[in-house]
């Protein structure tokens, strides 16, 4: 029995219940998952202060989370905030929806296009593909022209863009898979899969499979993020000579 | 229940039937996963000319496997001969142990280096890289000077060869992670993981948990392969027009 | 006198006359070449299936050449199914059309784009132009929208579609040589190259150049493809030890 | 009469005031420079726990400084902590000493090496060498093995090592000019430069001048960092909606 | 006081007298700029052949301004004529207006397009980028289908041409920083910058502050061009057994 | 019966009649091969800045060989000085040894390595290989650490440094192919080749069959460089405008 964490990382008076419900319809028998979001933070991470503003207070909630028993954390934003820096900290399973969902479209056909929201968007994105090496397997970024907040006011518009910017994905990019670029476009996969005939990735749906897969390698042969080079942890000692703790207000955190 | 098909792309009179026993440790419960290798074929494809004799074999044995109810066949060779035929032919989940273990090595540290045998498999190894996209990752392809025949002749050498070669591809070339450029290098990563205190992906390990997964999104999510451009299936009416049963003496396949 | 055959790697029942018909025409006067297909085989290799289905049976025409005193062999599709193969396992000189059309055009202008017939082709197509390193050469992919055994149905739409597509890739992608991105586009390059004022590249045409140019260099100064890494022979020893003759019907071939 | 800003990212028992002295030393005359460090944080960055912890003071302490009159900041660490972000919410010019660095090294020569501390530090430098577009002029990252708190412990020593490893830089590597990977290297880039005969850039030095740079540009042309895509900045209503300034304790800071 | 010499590559009869005042606006109080042009000289370089009639006068001229005591040089065409072989055979500040442009828009925004005249100044323009490694920062090379000595022909169509690729490149190619891609388009940059608020970079200006911000670090810092590899010159021994003031007319220049 | 002019691009006091009589050896019976010089210019282009010296008499001669009925022109150095604008200028065959070289190592084997003679060669050799497209085919330059006119001042010295570089090469960086990167290295591929069982190429060799080649393709196909782009022509209109003939001393070539 695997215990997953998803960090809806807005604050909580922002954070969208429904993924709590979707999580638990997709989550596997012997898995139990539990969803979360900050006590204070943005909306949305559509600017990189926002996300800024909440990275810290996301990884500190997983170091949390690693000492109250938890195997996994999600992060839950396609810009997977913290990601890095998360894996440095603990030694638990984490997975970011945006690297899940590639490392997973990578698979499955020989190019993807991501349906990201706004041209503000690209160069954060753009950075994570390079980041995590998918150039390559990149067709195009297309531009829904709709921010965070917009996806579920008409979902009928939504799927309607969703439909057409899928479509000129597939014919003029040669996209053979469709990525949604933020978790807030959870709930539509189904039907623009329908209409594409192609994979469409929901970002939260594959990082849940994804921290499934981690843990089970992890299980069977061991196999965790590596600590000897960028994910190495920083030494005790000088987490407490620096009084991380007390300057930051962690209370008995480290 | 899922079932898997390990096809070891080998004559079968130069099968390894350790492999079986390994299989059968590290599936998932709820999986059955059957050894299979060819009626004919070398004992190794060191060579593109061998990997091409078996290659037809192989994809024809997994075509088979899908009418016979396999949901996956793992391809049994680090080079993943048939892999995109396989894909193409097939609507169920093919898994090569070369894309596996670099995908899972990918999440797993900044870079990884294959360790290979001989400097005759490098050219294969780079192309596959290419073709999958990981040339960012990759830190090196170090080699043991060892051909496929040989890793288990005297395992206590290959085992120092391999220490010192994974040692030298962490200190110099900047390695995160290891992964073992042949499935014939099974049985050993369990101490060198521990000598070298980095994850070591074994990858017929790697591929059988891939396979897990990928069924996994494909039962939630209806995430297959896709089937618009390279993994295309060709049309029923053309394989039969062309006799390929008949040509190729595959009784009745198609 | 040089000796090159000519395969047409397709059942013979498919094949194209006309294309030993060109093949005289162009050939130069101290070069004798013959034309074949292969015993059985689809009509075209449009899918990556069919291919794989032809592979061997070229390879081992190619070795039967070898023995039987050809200097060269041409395999006559763009995808250069068997390339790599039949230089590791022969000492003689071989071409494919979709690389020496792109080592042509490389020097011939700035960049180049293929004409090729459906989006199916494109990632194979690209695969090659990574393995053979000329991605900073191409412009672009241009699709006519056709099959392979279109080609010549209507001469007059597939010159058409040509103009248009030539005149795009030239306009919108900066091409500077054309190359057909088959065999079967054969006899079309002299009308677009006088359409379009750039050089247009018939991949048969450029194969029995190129042909000539490396039996040249091979003549002269004894350059053939380096037989020390990925074109290294496989040992007669364990081609023996595996039985590939009698595995693989070849009587007596090896 | 520009106004610049030093941070020092570090938390102010920390910070180095022999870095004021070295500032105030090669300004230009009609520019005023000051120095500052962070109310709390750790010693040094090495670890990208420790970046994310000093973040977001920093970019908040970027925003103080133009609303108190200051035309540019440096942002005092090579990792360039809070850049992007930092020209994302204010209207001034932003200096990283990375970037500014390898932006002057990558004019000076047709190469250049970085000498960085430790291992861990390498994916980091990477990354931004990825994000600023240098991967093409890099010619290696040499290891110290130095921590940022060890640069001037034993200046003999560290003097000696930065000799033997950008000796190395230049025979083996290719390099032509020398970047130092870490603010705190500050002091050894005279003596080296002589020792070596190449450019060794002290990023606090480069990032000095490229302020003013930046600055007589914006003054001249009124050329600033592009605010209509990755340094859009958010909208005040929003950082308002968010409760921005309560949330994160910043009195009225926005 | 820095002494700058900009040389206007062209024939004397065709320079413009027009950038000598627009110099002498823009420059910094304490810097003295002299404008030149060469002897003899086609009217543009928009042929590569006229480039290499005017690269050897350049550099000859260059040399010659050295050793009358100026302490820079800008090479006042965007294909940036002679700058390597400058920088190698002086040791004074060379500036190239296409190195600068770029240079300066990588820290300007996430990525550029260059507003060029015609498509044959793409493969030079790409050419240089390459060379100076800015590849990844490129948006797009936008034409203007105008020739150098057409820009100023019309003002009010040649700024409507502006306008429109301008927007192009930032509305379809994601470009952040417009550059404009030849000297000839002085006089535009503000109208421009106005009109599509991004930064809009005139090659002139950018190469006279680059030129102003490279003589600082140099001054105070000792960084000019390395002179360990690329830039190494001719030993003076060689330049005088060749004969070179004799056979090239050069007086007494070396 | 073609005519080919080899241009060695250094003074006639400096240049070479032992490649005249290779060059007589190595060409096809049908064809006719001259040798020339230049009336001016050093010994070596070691340095960019003789490079330009030479560059525009090259040109001017190729335009001439063009006018007195030459074919084809190969311009005798390793750095092909001025190939792209003799193709711009002329309509015939012209030939770089370096181009020709790559082009032909390309087809022989996997990677191929280029030995040079000094790290000041090194940057010019890059920038060619990014110029042709080659960056995947290089497996390393290795320094020979012997200038032009070293080569054949101990024969025996320089056939042991290419032996051991040679090996390295191979052995170290994969190479399957050997370059040599001088034209002046004439003379020694042969034992070396023998030495080392691997194509040597020898690059005035190499020049001399690849411009048959290309005469061929142009003969029998009309394939000559594209004049579209890269390689348009100056009007004639504006070469007269512009006085060229007389301004440069030309007589009457235009």
């Amino acid at each position: 029995m695997y215990k997953i964490l998803y960090i809806d990382p807005v604050g909580e008076v922002y954070s969208t219940p429904e993924i709590d419900g979707f999580l638990k319809q997709i989550v596997s028998k012997d898995v139990k998952i539990d969803f979360t979001s900050l006590e204070r933070g943005p909306a949305n991470l559509e600017y990189i202060y926002y996300e800024i503003l909440v990275t810290a207070d996301i990884i500190h909630k997983v170091k949390w989370a690693e000492k109250h028993g938890y195997d996994a954390v999600i992060i839950g934003c396609f810009y997977d905030p913290g990601l890095y820096q998360s894996r440095e900290i603990t030694d638990i399973v984490i997975v970011g929806p945006g690297e899940a969902s590639m490392c997973l479209a990578a698979v499955l056909g020989y190019k993807f296009s991501i349906l990201a929201g706004r041209n503000k968007w690209v160069p954060i994105i753009m950075e994570n593909i390079q980041k995590y090496g998918y150039q390559e397997k990149l067709a195009s970024v297309k531009l829904l022209e709709l921010g965070v907040e917009d996806f579920h006011k008409d979902d009928e518009y939504t799927e309607t863009m969703m439909k057409a910017k899928g479509k000129e994905a597939i014919e003029q990019d040669g996209a053979e898979v469709i990525i949604f670029g933020c978790t807030m476009q959870f709930g539509f996969y189904g039907k623009l899969q329908q209409y594409l005939s192609v994979p469409v990735i929901d970002p939260i749906a594959a990082s849940v499979k994804h921290a499934e897969f981690l843990l089970s390698v992890k299980q069977y042969f061991n196999w965790g993020h590596s600590k000897i080079g960028l994910y190495q942890s920083p030494p005790m000692e000088e987490i407490k000579r620096f009084n991380v703790n007390r300057m930051y207000n962690l209370k008995d955190l480290w």
